[in-house]
C-alpha cells in the first residue's frame, strides 16, 4: 500500500473478494493514487460499513470503490451514507456468474449513486481508472500518469492476431 | 392498525412500495396480529434504518416484514442488525419487473438471512401469512385464526371456472 | 443428529441436495437446535410429500427446511399442506444453475408462503438461521445460541485482505 | 361442455386462468373430443389435487391438460400421482410474464415427466391439439378431425399480407 | 435397439446430441417401446427432415422424440409436418446453457404442438416415459411395465440422506 | 410493391407480423431496390416455406429478409434451403418480448448462417439497409441511394434536444 | 441551461432519450452546476461523437454523462476518447426494458471506465448526483449544495405510509 | 491468409478474440475468398477504428466481419462508418457467456444495422458463410464453391447416431 494519506478507500464485503479487487489497488498504485483496503461487510459487520462511511470524508478519502457479490449492498449503503463518489464492483458470484451483484449495484433509487463497473476483474481495474479520471481533475501528476496508462495501453494492441497454443 | 403492542414491524423503502405493502398490513389484521408499518429508506434515511433494526427486539417486536424494490437493501440490511426474523417482499420495479429487487432480497450470503416472498402483492400477503405461522407457534388464538384463515381459502376455490367478461 | 425431539425438519426431493443440504443441518447444531432429515421426493413420493406435511405439526416439528432444484415443487407443495413455517433452499440445478429452483420456489401465489433463501449452500445455512431466529421468540437458549453465532461472526471478518495462493 | 364420458381433463389452479385456458377447451370441442374442466389448486386445494390426479386413470381419463402460473406446481404434481400423460400450460404471470410460470412446469426432474406447451393462449391451444394428436392413434374420427383441422389452418394463411388499420 | 416396427423414432440434430438422447433410447427399452434412432439435421438436410416427418405416420411410428440445441428448429419443424405426436427435448447448449433450445421449442405460435420436457438428460429420459403414456392408452403391457418402472423409482427413494465422499 | 423483378423476398410467419416488417418493405423503396412480400409459415405452410426457398434462387431473389416471432423458425429454415443470404428479423412476441424470438434466430449452428437483426421495427428497417449494402456492392444506383439515406439521416440529429408534450 | 462555462456535457443518442435525461439536466441545475446538452448519436452521427469527446477536456468539461439505449454504444465510446469521467445512463428500451442498454453499457472491458447508473429516470438523477459528488471535491460551494440537497432528501422521508388514491 | 486483394476484413477486439475468429478465417479460406485480419479495439485503439472503417470501401474491402465481447461495440462503430456490409460475432464473455455480447452486437437502432450471428466458434464460422453468399451473387467461382461447401456439410450427416467414449 502506498505511504501516503489515502486518496481512495478500497472496501470489499468478504476476504474472498480480495482476488478481484486486489486489480483496483495494483491499478491505483500504477498511477501513483494512495489507497486503503478494508474488509467491510454491509451484513457481518454493519456497525464497521456505518463508521468506514461516515467518517470517509473527514478522514480525508476522496472516493470509495466497493466490490460486493451476491445480494451486494455494500457499495449502496456506502452510497448512502457519505456524500463522496461511491464506485461498485459486482463480483461474479457462484450461481448467478454476477447478475444478482450487478442488478443489486447498479438498480440503486434515485437520490443516491453509485457509478457501477463491470462484473469482476475488468470492473475492478476501470474502478481505479475511473476513480484516476477523477482524481486527474485536481491533479495534473495523476492526469499525466492516467494518459501515459492509456497511451500505453493504446500502443500494446497488436495489429494483427497470431495464432497462439 | 391494532391497538395491542405491535408484534410485527412493516417497513418500506418508500411510500410508494405502500399500496403492495398494505396488502400484509390487512393481512395481519385479518390474523389478529399486531403491527406498526414505517417507511424506512436504507439510502435515505440510513441512520433511521440503523435505529429501527438495532431496537426492534427490545422494543418487543418479533418479526420484521420489509418491502423494497430495484437494489433492494431494506430486507438485508435490517436482517443485518436484529436476531429477529425477517421477511423480504420484492416490489414490482419498473424497468425490470421486480428481477432486480428479488436477487438483490434473496441472494443473501451465508449468515444473514431473509426469507424471501414472491414479487409483489403475492408476497405482501405472503409475508404476513408466513409471520402468522411463526407466531402461532407460541400463541394460539393465532394459530386457530390461521387454520380458519387457510380452510375458507380451501372451501373458496369453486369446482368449476366460470366464464366471465 | 441430536437426540431431543425434532424441532425442524430438514427435507430435501433426492440424496444430491444432501451436499448442499447438510449445511442446514450443521447449522443448527451449532446452535443446539434438533432436527430430523428426510428425503422426501414431491415427484417420486407424493404420498410420502402428503404424510409427512400433513403429519409434521402434531408430530411435533415447528420448522420445515425444504431443499429442492430445478421444478421445485417441494417447499411450496410442503407448505400447501402444513401451518407450520416453511423455509426453501433453491439447489444449484446443472443448465439453468439454480435459476429455476429459484422461481419455482419463491414465486408461491397469495395465500401459501415459502419463506425463500439463496441459491445452494448459502440458503441452506440461512435457513438454519432463520430458524434459529424464529425459535429464539420462545427459547431464550437458542436466541444466546444465536446471539454467539451471529458476535462470532462479526468478530471473524479480519479488518484487512490479505494475498493468499 | 361436451356429453361423452371426459377423454381430457383440463384443470387449472385458479378461476383467473381459465380466459387462457377456455382456448384448450375451444380446440378440444372442435375436436370432437369429450373433456371436463376443474379449477384444482396444488397449493389452495392440495387434497383435491391427490384425489383428482389419483383416480383419474380409473374415471376413464386418457389425459390431463393442467394450466397454471407463477410457482406453477399444479402439472408437475399432477404427473407425480397419475401415469397419464400430462400437458402443462404455462400461464402468464403478472411480473415475470410467465417466465417462472415455464421454468416451473418444464424443468421437470427425470422420472416424472410433463409435456409443456407455449406461455398463454398458443400453450393452451396447443395442449388441446397435442391431445389430439395422442387420442388420434386409437380413434380415426379425432385422426379425421385432426387432419381436417390442420388442413384448414394451412388453407387459411393468406398469400401476402394486407395492410391494416 | 428392439426388434418390433419401430413405435417411436428418436431423432436429432447432430451426433453430438447423442450421449443426451441415448437416454431416451435406454428408458423406452426398458419400458418395451420399440424404436428407432436418426439423425435429422433441420439446418443441414432438410430434405432428410420433410421425408422423415411427412412419412412417419405411414411408416407406422406412434410418436417422434426429436432433441435439438441452440436455434433449436427440429422438433418444430418436424411437429409442422406430421400429426403424430412430437416430444421436444432442448439440449444443453455450450454458451446459452439450453435456455435457447428451451425457448426455440417451446414458444411454438398456437396451431403446432410440441410438448418440450426439460433441457439435457432429465428431459431426454422423460420423453421417453411420456411416450410410454401415450403408448400405455393402447398397449396394457407399456401400461404394466411403466406402473412398474415408476413404482420402482418410488421405492428406490431412500428415507434419510447419506454423507458421500 | 415496386415493378421491377423483384430483388429480395421479405417473408414472414403471420399476418401480424407486417406492422414490423411493412418497415423493410417502405425501407427497401426508400433505396430503389424491389422486392416481393409473402406469408410463408414455417409451421403452418412447411410446403410453402420448401418451394419458396428452394426456388428463391433460380427466381432471380438476390436476398431473403424473413422475420418470425416466438420459436421463429421461418429465417434459420429458409436459409437451410438457400444458398442466398438471409437476413431474420425477430418479431417482439407477447409474454417474452422477443427474447424467444431472437435466440430462435441468432443461435443458428456453424454451417447455416442467418444476419440477425434488432427485435421489431427497428431490425425492420435494418434488415432492409443491410440487403441494400450488399446489394450496392453490384449496383452503383443502390449505392448510391444508401449513401444519400444515410447522410439524410446524419443530417437529420439535432443539435440540442428540445422538451416536447 | 445555466450561464457559466458548461462542466458538466451532457450528450444522448437521440431526441427521444431527453425525456429521460433531462431529469439529470434539472438536478445539476439543482446543485448549481453548469452543463451543456447534446444530441450525439454514436451510430448515425460518429463524426460528432469523435470531436465531442476528444476535445471534451480541451473545452473545459470536466464531466461527461452519457444517455443511450438499445446497443447503447455512445457511453463506451466516449469513454474511449476522452479522459475525462463518463457516466453512462441505460434508457429503458422497448422490448428488452433497458436491459440491453445496462449490458452494452456497463460490460467495458478493462481499461476504459464507464461509471454506470439505473436503468430510466433514476440514473439520470444519479448521474447528476454522481457528478455533483466528484465536482465537490473540489468546489465547497457544489459540496455544500449537495449535502443540503441530500439532507432535505433525508427530511422528505415520511415516517409512516398514508393510503392514496 | 490468401494473396488476392482482401474482399473481407476480418476485425476483432483483442488477441483473445482470435481463437474463436480464426474459424471465421479458416471459412473463408475453404471457400476461396480473400481477407486480411486485424485487431482493432473500439475501445482502446479508436482512432484505429475509424480509419479502418472509414477507409474500408475504398480499398476495394466487400464486406467487414467483426467480433466482439462484452460490451462490444466494434460491430455497431463500424457499421456506424462504413456502407459496407457488416457481420457481427458476439465473443463467449467470462461472466454472462456472451449475452451481453449478443444484445450488445444485435440491438443495433434502426438506421444502421449490424447482420450478427450466433455466439461463439458457430457464429464465426457462419460470418463467414454468410460473406460467402454475399459474394457469391457475383462471383460464380464462390457460388460454386458454396455450393459445394454445403453439398459436402449435407453428405456428412450420418443416418445413425454411434456410441463414442
Amino acid at each position: 500500500m502506498s505511504e501516503k494519506s489515502p486518496q481512495v478507500g478500497i472496501i470489499m464485503g468478504s476476504q474472498s473478494d480480495w482476488p478481484t479487487m486486489k486489480h483496483a489497488a495494483e491499478t491505483l498504485e500504477a498511477l501513483g493514487i494512495s489507497y486503503e483496503k478494508r474488509i467491510v461487510s454491509a451484513h457481518r459487520t454493519p456497525q464497521r460499513l456505518v463508521e468506514y462511511a461516515t467518517t470517509a470524508r473527514d478522514r480525508g478519502l476522496n472516493i470509495i470503490i466497493a466490490g460486493a457479490g451476491g445480494a451486494a449492498h455494500l457499495p449502496g449503503m456506502a452510497a448512502a451514507m457519505t456524500p463522496l463518489p461511491v464506485f461498485g464492483v459486482p463480483i461474479e458470484s457462484k450461481s448467478l456468474k454476477g447478475q444478482d451483484s450487478l442488478l443489486s449495484i447498479v438498480q440503486m433509487p434515485g437520490g443516491v449513486p453509485v457509478g457501477t463497473l463491470a462484473i469482476g476483474k475488468a470492473g475492478a481495474i476501470n474502478a481505479a481508472l475511473l476513480s484516476g479520471s477523477v482524481l486527474a481533475l485536481q491533479d495534473k501528476n495523476i492526469a499525466k500518469a492516467l494518459d501515459n496508462w492509456r497511451q500505453k495501453q493504446t500502443d500494446a494492441v497488436a495489429v494483427e492476431p497470431i495464432d497462439t497454443l
